[in-house]
């Protein structure tokens, strides 16, 4: 029998033989009725009032009210567990419901029962994704999901791993690339090295620059390339990038190329690009994190028409596949063992020689994560219940969602798209009435900055949806909407649209 | 209505207005009913039976052939429900049950219902820790679990984060320690600076090696430092590398002390440590990753005496607390904000300074992650229910066993310890008949070396237990025991012992 909390569980103490050892310290059956009563309440809480329009997006309490409300404190004893399932109940209370219909503030969203139930398994079977030996069903299964992607891509073999996030997947690029170009430098480090120049476009993601200051590069030594009025890098600047880098003796080893970007949504030319890279000898990475999973769509595919050239590209179906956080694929062309030899320890503990199956199997090595989470099994059972057309049809509609609402924002006064969406960003602008017609006053831009935020605060106050806004270059806070969950309806866009009136019209 | 899975999704097809985006594209109801039962089958196989000693560890499978069982393909056409089912039996039933009261194959095991729940939280609401916006609670949370365990380090105040897995903990501790010495380099790269030189024990996680390849150092510039016949650093030799690196040139900036090696559980000596960082002005970080849980011990902690003098430390409840993969805190003594400066990109679409409440709670820009799981929830909500004495307990349990375990093994025929342990890593030989007083012989280590691969093959394909085996520098494979899991009892234990005997007799 397993003793959950003794003194608590279930009101009554076990009595025990003199030798605790002898007994199990857990009891079991208690352990069991938990969940299950712990089981109704996520669903309750979590699923059905998570996704119901006529509940909050999120019961939204300030830092201090919040510390107040919850009882977050850990003491030296354990609690009675009916006041451990109460804190179960506020927990989900008080979270942000990112599975609600009206929940747009992410480029994730929404509540694939599959890819739950995936996630639930995997939480629960509680392994490590390193040998055959600890994780033999996910070993294979992590390789199908990744030849699956790579089949996408246009590639006919490859390798490749899920990462903690695309931010680490481009890190593994780019370390990759310099690992290929100058393999001795994961012995002796990078100061024999000429400098390295990354490149990279105004508008990609932060985890560039993160990841150029943790490798030991520096941030200044990425050159940022310009780019056109819909955000999409300018291939005769990134070549001037590169002559520039050249001629000040540092070495273009890395070019990134973003599928969609964060604020808006743009696609760089990769077939230029490749070209570019492929003269200058550069490793050719591909930021498809958001947009790569647009490659599911016959229909806007062409998109990311050249990827097939890239030779690394970051993908993560936790955004527009809803597979849940995190599931992020870190995929290389490259078939000859590059990750393996780039970030190998051949620790003799975990990888020793001598097992009674292939080494093949024992995947862990590719990573610079010991012990790695199962990201595989939330994808592959969301797309074995979906199929390939059933994910097909989900992209789709999100670019058809994107058009309704960009149609209709030209259609109503007040609001202003900041670009024609590409892709399923949606850019825009709320004039209060206060503010129309006086583009040409002095301080207009100034007063329309001030409007998203402010209609931001009303609504996660109000608690009835949730957008997120943000300034980009000389542009003034914009709304940036983002529409991936297959629940949400046109009438959840008409109200997105009402409220934003709402909130917005004595600004 | 959601819909699932049109075609199959119970049996029928929703008449759908001419316009589908007028409606939803999963049907809710159905959701709920796959999620009722799929986590009916979650309790059935992988709770109950998967910790059930009459059961297998693992239905082990050569890799060929699970993959002719499982029906892994991913295909145009979604499958209906009960398939899905069915493949979520199929997973559960080929993976290795990590919650088997006979495994013994990691630093993990068991299963904490608290724990788990918490994690199946986490799950269902999806989001992310990097804005109070989107994660309020978890924001708090967070920063009360790290402030409990800063704690029991025995700060008073400090910093900190979660990362996925100890592996980033302990490269984040050698950006951070890089950064505060050279806080430029973020911005030139290192080339410009001195050879950085890394300290740490041969004995160290193999982390440390892949770190100083990743953040560009080079695994040259890692001084090993010799380790006493415990697996303990030895001071003095540390000082001599240091003095060594300094004349050669090289900056001692970093010095890694292990709290618990992976394969002996040997502790290094922090005090010692800490005089010779202050000496020569090196950061102090401690990975205990694995030896960190023995802080909750009033019994124990004296062997990690010193850990407050540390400037950062790796500690992974998700090893001894048993919380679930992966919960591993990256902890600073420093309380200036230097892990944010160092990791930040101030990212404006996620961090706007124009938000309506403190940025302060907007942790996510210190971590080189964008999206970043919640690893706080699990270990808060088991640390509530059994608090810090019942989380001591079971750390008391787990060195009792050890303990129980040791003395066995003397009373055994064939059975030799490697070392007498000191933390919870049982290290032994089995030491079959057809060797038994023939340890003069000149090839006894080899034929001796290859019995634990041989005993191990034989567990795994019968199913049932798993323990680890290893080399170490001159000692040929052994078996590293570890027992974490409550639900273990001494029969357990002698069960485990026997079934070595019975499996490696005839060797």
């Amino acid at each position: 029998m397993w003793r959950i909390n003794e003194g608590h569980s279930r009101g009554k103490r076990l009595t025990m033989a003199e030798d605790p050892l002898s007994h199990p310290a857990l009891d079991k059956m208690a352990g069991e009725e938990f969940l299950q009563e712990a089981f109704q309440i996520i669903l309750e809480e979590a699923v059905r009032k998570g996704t119901d329009v006529a509940e909050k997006v999120c019961d939204w309490r300030e830092p201090q009210d919040l510390q107040k409300i919850l009882d977050l404190e850990l003491r030296s004893s354990g609690e009675p567990q009916q006041r451990v399932l109460e804190h179960c109940r506020d927990v989900i209370h008080y979270s942000v419901k990112t599975c609600h219909p009206r929940f747009f503030n992410q480029l994730f969203s929404g509540l694939d029962p599959h890819a739950l139930v995936g996630r639930m398994i995997t939480e629960t079977l509680n392994t490590s994704q390193y040998t055959y030996e600890i994780a033999p069903v996910f070993v294979l299964m992590e390789e199908v999901v990744l030849k699956k992607l790579r089949e996408l891509i246009g590639w006919g073999s490859g390798d490749g791993i899920f990462c903690p996030g695309g931010s680490l997947s481009n890190i593994y690029a780019m370390n990759v690339a310099r690992y290929q170009r100058f393999p001795d430098s994961k012995r002796t480090g990078i100061w024999a090295l000429p400098r390295l120049a990354v490149f990279t476009s105004q508008e990609c993601h932060y985890s560039i620059q993160k990841g150029a200051a943790f490798l030991g590069i520096g941030t200044d030594n990425i050159y940022l390339v310009g780019v056109d009025e819909r955000g999409k890098m300018i291939p005769a600047d990134l070549e001037k990038q590169i002559n520039k880098a050249k001629s000040e003796g540092a070495c273009p080893f890395f070019v990134n190329a973003t599928c969609g970007t964060t604020v808006l949504g743009a696609f760089d030319p990769l077939v230029d690009v490749a070209d570019l890279c492929e003269r200058h000898g550069a490793w050719f990475h591909v930021d498809a994190a958001w947009g790569g999973s647009a490659l599911l769509s016959r229909r806007h595919r062409h998109l990311l028409r050249g990827i097939e050239r890239a030779d690394s590209v970051a993908w993560n179906p936790h955004k527009m596949l809803m597979t849940g956080l995190q599931c992020s694929a870190f995929l290389l062309r490259d078939s000859s063992g590059l990750l393996q030899r780039c970030h190998c320890a051949n620790a003799t503990y975990l990888f020793q020689t001598d097992k009674f199956y292939e080494m093949a199997y024992d995947t862990g090595d590719k990573t610079i994560q010991c012990g790695r989470k199962v990201d595989c099994l939330k994808l592959w059972l969301m797309w074995k219940a979906n199929g390939t057309e059933g994910l097909e049809k989900r992209v789709d509609r999100a670019f058809e969602f994107t058009r309704y609402l960009a149609e209709e924002i030209k259609k109503r006064e007040g609001f202003q798209l900041v670009i024609e969406p590409e892709f399923i960003n949606l850019c825009f602008w709320f004039v209060p009435p206060s503010l129309r017609g006086k583009q040409g006053c002095a301080n207009y831009w100034e007063r329309l900055g001030k409007v998203a935020p402010a209609i931001k605060e009303r609504m996660m106050k109000k608690g009835s949806m949730m957008v997120g806004y943000q300034p980009l270059g000389s542009k003034v806070n914009f709304f940036r909407q983002v529409v991936t969950n297959p629940v949400v309806t046109k009438q959840d866009l008409d109200f997105f649209l009402d409220e934003i009136e709402r909130l917005g019209t004595d600004l």
